[in-house]
């Protein structure tokens, strides 16, 4: 009998990851392309199948896989679609499981691109032992992937889990692509450390910073990061402001579905105690008393691109 | 072979109620008595059991019986035991499940009040056909229980589902008995909105308001109520600002868990649409626009009072 294999894509607002993945959750290809070059989701399907198809003759060729599992932005499980994504350049509906499924001709299931990752570290990673928790990926935007009993969370109609997008400053701050006021995405994210810096460095113009050493568009979480680990005061406070907003969302998010533990992924996990510390002190604070001491926060051993690549094929076993 | 009931029981802050219940929802008797009267724990128990004694054997007696369900603050399902209610006259980790069932000779379980609720409304209620939906109650305080693939959502430890303390305000109003600030409880309570009008009477001196014509003690939801109907600007505004506040929560919550209905209970809800209409709009208008226009916002047609004894009863089938 064959060995059988599954495919896992990642498609992020930037890059779309996949690989080749066994039942014990190795990848063994990998490989990406860019998300938003094609104007056309047909193209972009055509490109992941050129890519994919020496992959999936090095183990042996399309009869030794079972199916594909995506994980996309706004992917819906129930109906396959990837429904308005803000941050890709296919607009509307788009019934992407069924093109790849009618390309590649094998079995394929969508969903969120976070909760995908939730899954992958569910079944591979720190939370195997775990039927409650919640997975927070901080990148260029915020995801996140709700486990309770075991299950991902996603509601009526699929589209549970948008945790990013919760509003912990009402009035607070715009957020440019969606247009709301004060979401966790809007501080809590690469892009929200970077205006933050932009922030402090004009409200203080006579405080010194090494962050002024940058230009403008060179001001990025990871200068800021960089720059705090020298003893930069500015930087440091940039970070202890990321963990407060970060910790007041993930106290309201326990004191939800009270679960054992939050998964941090995602470039800002790079800032360690820098974000952690304050992420921790200002969750706890906010917790009621019955919820206090109890929920670890975690940042995840799996790569995130791992993760969801892991996560999205785990849909097909 | 005789009928079988189930005794259900309603822990509140103030008031305990409790019932005789048969296996299609009907209550055949009911009864209450104070919940903060005795100092220890066994006392109140007793008054219980003598209440219900002669409530039981209208109904052929104790044999007709399966058993005793519970709801009450912080009530546990996992343990049987209230664990630190801050609104409970009894202190520290109540094993109240065990004690009842010694006291009744009847297999006894507990839960969250605010949980049991949610449970009557399913079994008996207007979200009856719903897998997916939130119960909030507007009362003196504000409870909440969630509803996740038609089952209740306890979380790792039995603790979930407490949206009244999720934060809302970051800064904002003191709640007296946590501590915390700007919890939704603060605000969407009957107790809040006193503290709205009294706030909105004292910053604006000079603007005349029916509400002056109250003693400070007797401005209540109900006297906010009466003088917005009567087209007092202020006491609209108490309702716009309340409803405002809960809506923002709202949508988060629906960012959380996307349920098909949001099922409200309790005293405020009596404001009707002076509430239900800036909840709506606040709700919409922080939504991302997935979620839009898709969650209904049901006003609960069992009566309180009558979803907590069926919730509770509910454990027992």
């Amino acid at each position: 009998m064959a060995a059988k294999y599954a495919i896992g894509i990642d498609i992020g607002g930037t890059t779309t990851k996949f690989g080749v993945v066994d039942s014990k959750g190795t990848i063994l290809e990998q490989d990406r392309i860019p998300s938003n070059e094609h104007e056309f989701v047909e193209d972009f399907i055509e490109s992941l199948f050129v890519k994919l198809t020496p992959m999936m003759k090095k183990v042996g060729g399309i009869s030794n896989f079972i199916g594909i599992g995506i994980g996309a932005p706004n992917g819906n499980i129930y109906s396959g679609t990837i429904e308005y994504a803000p941050n890709l350049r296919w607009k509307g509906i788009i019934p992407i499981a069924k093109l790849v499924e009618e390309k590649f001709g094998l079995p394929t299931k969508l969903t969120n691109d976070a909760n995908a990752a939730a899954v992958g570290e569910m079944m591979y990673g720190c939370t195997k032992s775990m039927k409650h928790f919640i997975t927070i990926t901080l990148g260029t935007g915020v995801g996140s992937g709700i486990v309770i009993d075991g299950k991902i969370v996603v509601g009526h109609d699929g589209f549970a889990g948008e945790l990013g997008h919760t509003i912990i400053r009402p009035g607070g701050r715009i957020h440019k692509s969606t247009g709301m006021k004060g979401s966790l995405e809007s501080y809590a994210s690469a892009t929200g450390v970077r205006e933050t810096a932009i922030e402090l460095l004009t409200a203080y113009p006579e405080r010194e910073s090494l962050l002024r050493n940058y230009r403008i568009n060179e001001l990025t979480s990871k200068t800021v990061y960089q720059c705090a680990l020298q003893g930069d005061t500015i930087a440091n406070e940039i970070f202890e402001f990321t963990g407060q907003i970060l910790g007041e969302s993930l106290a309201n998010f326990v004191m939800f579905s009270s679960p054992e533990a939050i998964v941090l992924f995602g470039g800002l996990t790079k800032a360690g105690n820098l974000l952690l510390n304050p992420t921790r002190k200002h969750m706890e604070e906010n917790l009621l008393p019955i919820f206090r001491n109890k929920v670890k926060i975690i940042f995840s051993e799996l790569k995130e691109s791992d993760a969801a690549i892991l996560g999205a094929s785990a849909l097909i076993w």
